[in-house]
């Protein structure tokens, strides 16, 4: 073996669920309570960019550069990744012994987002989806997205369905070692491409409870969690994937907002309770509903993560009844500006019903929302050549 | 029966329960979905006062008089009331032919609350105990308060528990005619007399949806609420009147607390969603938290109906840190005044606990609270001679 730099790079994309990932019933694996069904989105407004290098010449311990910032990769779950990916690495190389030993090298992982982490926007999902995509393209895996995606999990439960483009769900599966909780493509992102996502970047005084942490807390003191888990989320998901597969949005609205309010739901009742909606949250709630009141039928939907974000999906020939309406009632937002912003021209009819009743609800709009981000459905990982890492193993930055 | 004018008075408590009642499983009789819980709170700060009256003299048909507004009593509601005092009067009048006619006559009832409306309390319960309890006194009737209770529910189904004192349950029933859905007495208010609660009076942008049509909504769409009134609710029952018999204020307050939130969980998980609870109310859940942290355990109880105004229960040994931390935070209020208000001085060992983490909350409270009532658990409807009908039958106003 000589000093040769191994690499690969990958871009991974965030997903939003529209049946909600809440609770684990294995911590350590991440196994969860229910299965959840999300949209990836467009890796052109958010991704990450991953690179994953080995070499003989590195130093003698695996680390992780991301947006610059030298990260603990110590961690169980990140340690989880590199030692499913490592042995499946072994066992090729066990096969066929002219291939590197690239398993018993040093890692070294330079990864870049590019939307703003001070967003708060999960960036979990995509990071652990390129880190474990990046690693197996370096490694030469076979292995499928599914079976990625069973590692990704372990690395952050909702990361499993960025393996994937377009409509995703994961299985919650039933065996003790997690083999069979994975991600399974619900449709491709061709199969239904009009899907736009509006997402309103709330600005909150202060973090809330973590996730890991608050849906521990609600699987053990929430006496309505149960319902949510045993009943509700298997209901939705069947009536969910077939929404999906008839291109229904009625119907993908209508519990795309059911199952997140019920998630919220369960957090209230935790105890202590969380709240990670917030009166601008609530605005948004306010203005979807306007909005389909406004059309007389559903063709927007909200749905909140854990935090005040809005994510708002519609499809493309509601355009002007829908992000045309919040950047016409909002104004100037960082995010109106550019191609698709510029386009996007609001439908006066719909604004004419609306304005006498959502004054409050835009005032909190305008004063909460920090920055719009455009997006919609697309594609999962794709492997690039644009590397993070250059031939003599250093990182290089793209950041602006 | 000569021209003579017929008159009874009496005064009824505010109720605010710490298990609530949400739901019906019949809403023509208010027959609830659970059985509920609730603190009657002290006349001398809530009550409504009536005077019930009936006169061959009086115009021919009933009429109500609310803080000198004419009412309409022509609903379903008032007219379930009339009609069944009317029934049971009857009854004395065949069994004793010297009783006058009193159930043929046209009724005439002035009312008047001794808290500003505007306010945003329920005071449909007090409205509705005080009216059924001073018709019963002009009718004479031996019915107890029990018998009252059953009246009163079908006015407004809270209203029931106002007809006792104390520590007050109203049992759901379960026969078809709601005959046994009536309120009994936990515990009187001798039996715990140190409950004290603090109101604080949130100024909301907008009134939310009816309790009426709001419940009505969670039952038909929430897919959690079949759990809360068939499983938690039951349980729960059980532990408060336990805690209370036993003079428990960390499993009363606990229970308190979880309930509340179950409830707003439940309107949350409501489609279209229903929200009682704003910023201000959150803060209010923080402080109640943070007071409960510095003391190391549970001293103060946050409740709220539907509506974002905060109801905290606390022991009047701990109302240094309880309402005095309140009064420290959030400074001059309506309602810190007068001798009880004046007299509340706040631990400065939690002050100095709590100051670093409450900053966000303080300045919610102090910009979203418009007024502090200061109260505690009281009695039952109490008989008066003080009339708002002269003897001529004219409205007095004492309205101030």
């Amino acid at each position: 073996m000589t000093d040769e730099i191994y690499r690969a790079s990958t871009t991974a994309p965030v997903n939003i669920a529209v049946i909600k990932y809440w609770g684990k019933r294995d911590p350590k694996l991440n196994l969860p309570t229910n299965s959840s069904l999300s949209v990836t989105l467009s890796q052109s407004d958010l991704r990450t960019h991953t690179t994953a290098s080995c070499s003989p010449s590195y130093p003698s311990f695996d680390s992780l550069l991301l947006n610059g910032s030298e990260q603990d990769v110590s961690g169980a779950r990140t340690q989880a990744c590199f030692r499913e990916l490592r042995s499946l690495r072994r066992n090729l190389e066990g096969q066929d012994a002219s291939l590197p030993k690239l398993s018993t090298l040093p890692l070294k992982i330079v990864s870049e987002n590019n939307f703003p982490t001070a967003a708060g926007l999960a960036s979990s999902a995509a990071g652990f989806a390129a880190l474990v995509r990046a690693i197996a393209n370096l490694y030469e895996l076979p292995s499928s997205p599914t079976d990625l995606s069973r590692i990704a999990r372990q690395g952050s439960g909702s990361a499993c369905r960025s393996l994937f483009g377009g409509y995703v769900g994961w299985e919650q599966g039933k065996e003790v070692d997690g083999s069979d909780s994975v991600a399974f493509q619900v449709a491709p992102e061709s199969h239904w491409p009009e899907m736009r996502a509006i997402i309103l970047v709330v600005s909150a005084a202060k973090k809330g409870v973590s996730s890991t942490t608050g849906m521990q807390t609600t699987v053990a003191t929430s006496s309505l969690f149960a319902a949510r888990a045993s009943d509700t989320v298997p209901k939705r998901m069947k009536q969910m994937q077939e929404a999906i597969q008839i291109k229904d949005f009625e119907t993908f609205g209508k519990i795309t907002m059911m199952d997140s309010n019920s998630f919220h739901a369960t957090c209230l009742d935790t105890y202590p309770p969380i709240f990670y909606l917030n009166d601008v949250s609530r605005a948004a709630i306010k203005m979807v509903e306007a909005i389909n009141a406004a059309a007389g039928r559903i063709i927007a939907a909200y749905t909140f993560d854990a935090g005040p974000n809005a994510v708002i999906y519609y499809l493309q020939e509601n355009e002007a009844q829908v992000a045309g309406l919040f950047k016409a009632f909002m104004g100037e937002k960082d995010g109106w500006k550019g191609t698709r912003g510029d386009a996007i021209q609001a439908s006066e009819e719909a604004f004419g019903k609306m304005k006498g009743e959502v004054g409050v609800a835009v005032d909190l709009l305008k004063e909460g929302v920090s920055r719009v981000i455009l997006t919609g459905v697309g594609e999962g990982p794709v492997e690039t050549k644009e590397s993070l890492i250059d031939e003599k193993g250093q990182p290089i930055s793209t950041s602006s």
